[in-house]
């Protein structure tokens, strides 16, 4: 049976060979993708070998020997068990499939992995992004049927929780991360992409904040940014609310900065632009209204597997865009001790533009 | 103001100076050890520097430098750009700290980041726990804390689940996770320390099967493996319940061995005695009951602010228990395709023996 994962490995195995690399995965999305095995990492050795030609073989602890032979359609699955060396089975295996002078491993392979390798087989070390990224880059329908999927549950929750209004007043931001988890969930997404973000008030100044125990307040902008899973396909989108109140005077001019901003970096996506006009696009706008070093972030990200991935839309990237890429169009402007505000949807390149996958009000008001 | 954060660091220059390396940090367990920042690995260089001799210092990205001043005690926080080479900055880093011939890395590093580090500087890599892992084995009385009341979490859940009996029947294993989840948060929890594992039936004989779209029928034997998280330690139990009806014939022997053999490997432990000690008095009982090829993984796991840590519980780790060390002791049986049992409690250990962190009955009845 040939899967969808098995086709891949070939596509990617073309690539090593023009790249004159072997492959080597441990848990992560590069190994799903290929294997169709989904493991988080662990401190066992559980490797993928995937050598220029002939098939892949699996290193598994005894314990996953099963659910790998089950899950995946690699036939070649060694195991070894908790009372061996691991690097007595790996360093057999090195020696079977006849590793070259160039290896490359997942961007994510932990140094307990990298430093093993490295001691039974002498290499020049490269990164699996070089040849992997290109391929995962573009996204086929049933991948973005998956991502599809993941905005509408972002959305559904979004809405939900903007409907709450008032309500949310007195609330810490980990009351309100909890509530915006069980939405997601009620959505059909299956937990979370990423820490929920819900960043209110000052706390929205800082970009990667998540929850805490500060307590809403009437007139705290709150930026909200979270995302759920479908498939294994993550949502990633924010909006920046205001419960009830007012905001800070400056609030609402910043706000339709950032909006704008967000809708000209949208507007730029189109195949053949680079990932540098998009973010430019959006940081003119910003730097126009004099916000440009408040701004202290690329514009956005890949996503796909990972819910942070190539291509990244950022100044120095001249990467060109391609139909099927998906990423995100997140400006932001934070005034520290004062508030954040950042707007972001997921968008596709389409063959003459792009489609986005968020589509909730992007206003303030509840 | 001399925090736990900087106490720590200081002892772990003690020991780096003892063996002659310095220590590079990205975000994990150990940087928030060090130095009290709490952040998940991501894409962007976020390092942390810590030298034999001397203040540590920080290179983070911009969006994150207001949140790392806040947050830690080190004083030496420096920035990159997203539209600078963070490679520029780490070499300036690298350069102006004068690190060694010998740097230590996290085990967890990530390859994208180890790979920058040796491209910009020429050393022998080996792993932070060769320094960090005895200072973070035994645990100071605040952890100890946290852990018994992580460990409570665990138990409450536990019990309300068991409490569910015959309604469970007709559940998924995935509805069953759910409910877990929600019932580790209202006892106090803040999320899973791991995928909740409930393996009904065959499911149960995969040791690291999570949990899927099986029904859980009447006479299932369901391995139920699952922990939360409080003030940042998690906890780790599992215990194999019958919700209703009768198991298969053999799974009541089965269920005795390894509830023998979990007390058998509990009654063992008192500082002294070997980590591989602590796992031949599981295995002896399982082996003598016949089922020593069953018994497919080790032990048990050190627990702390990883949920797999040193100690390891296994054959070959000659490595001498102390008190302060918290581990788990979780013995397993598993027959493919029929049903798996496995029974685990944490333990620290204590002037004389242990104490267990898991108090609900072993017993498989509900």
């Amino acid at each position: 049976m040939s899967s969808v994962f098995e086709r891949r490995t070939r596509a990617a195995q073309d690539r090593l060979r023009e790249a004159d690399a072997d492959l080597v995965c441990f848990p992560s999305h590069n190994l799903y993708y290929l294997s169709g095995f989904d493991e988080h990492p662990g401190e066992r050795h559980l490797l993928l070998f995937v050598p220029q030609t002939g098939d892949p073989t699996f290193l598994v602890p005894a314990l996953y020997g099963e659910q790998v032979r089950e899950t995946s359609w690699v036939e070649d699955v060694r195991t070894w068990d908790d009372d061996e060396d691991p690097r007595e089975a790996l360093s057999t295996v090195v020696a079977d499939l006849g590793l070259g002078d160039r290896v490359l491993v997942d961007d994510t392979m932990h140094a307990r992995f990298t430093q093993d390798l490295a001691a039974v087989h002498d290499a020049e070390m490269g990164l699996a992004s070089e040849v992997l990224g290109p391929l995962r880059t573009r996204k086929d329908d049933a991948e973005l049927d998956a991502l599809r999927r993941a905005g509408e549950a972002a959305d559904e929750a979004l809405t939900a929780v903007r409907a709450l209004g008032e309500e949310v007043v007195g609330w810490t931001e980990t009351d309100l991360a909890r509530r915006i988890e069980r939405e997601l969930d009620a959505a059909g997404g299956s937990g979370v992409s990423f820490a929920v973000i819900a960043g209110s008030g000052p706390n929205g100044a800082m970009p990667h904040h998540t929850h805490g125990d500060r307590t809403i307040e009437a007139g705290d902008p709150v930026v909200l940014d979270f995302g759920t899973v479908v498939d294994q396909y993550p949502s990633d989108q924010t909006r920046t609310l205001v419960f009830a109140g007012d905001p800070p005077a400056e609030f609402e001019t910043v706000h339709e900065v950032v909006r704008e901003a967000q809708q000209a970096a949208v507007d730029a996506v189109e195949p053949g632009v680079t990932c540098e006009a998009v973010d430019a696009a959006a940081r003119e706008v910003v730097a126009d209204a004099g916000y440009g070093e408040q701004f202290v972030h690329r514009t956005g990200h890949g996503v796909g597997l990972d819910v942070h991935e190539e291509p990244y839309i950022v100044a120095g990237n001249d990467r060109e865009l391609e139909p099927g890429m998906v990423f995100s169009v997140e400006p932001g402007v934070y005034l520290p001790d004062e508030f954040g505000v950042r707007i972001e949807d997921l968008v596709v390149v389409t063959a003459d533009g792009c489609e986005r996958l968020n589509h909730t009000d992007r206003d303030w008001r509840c």
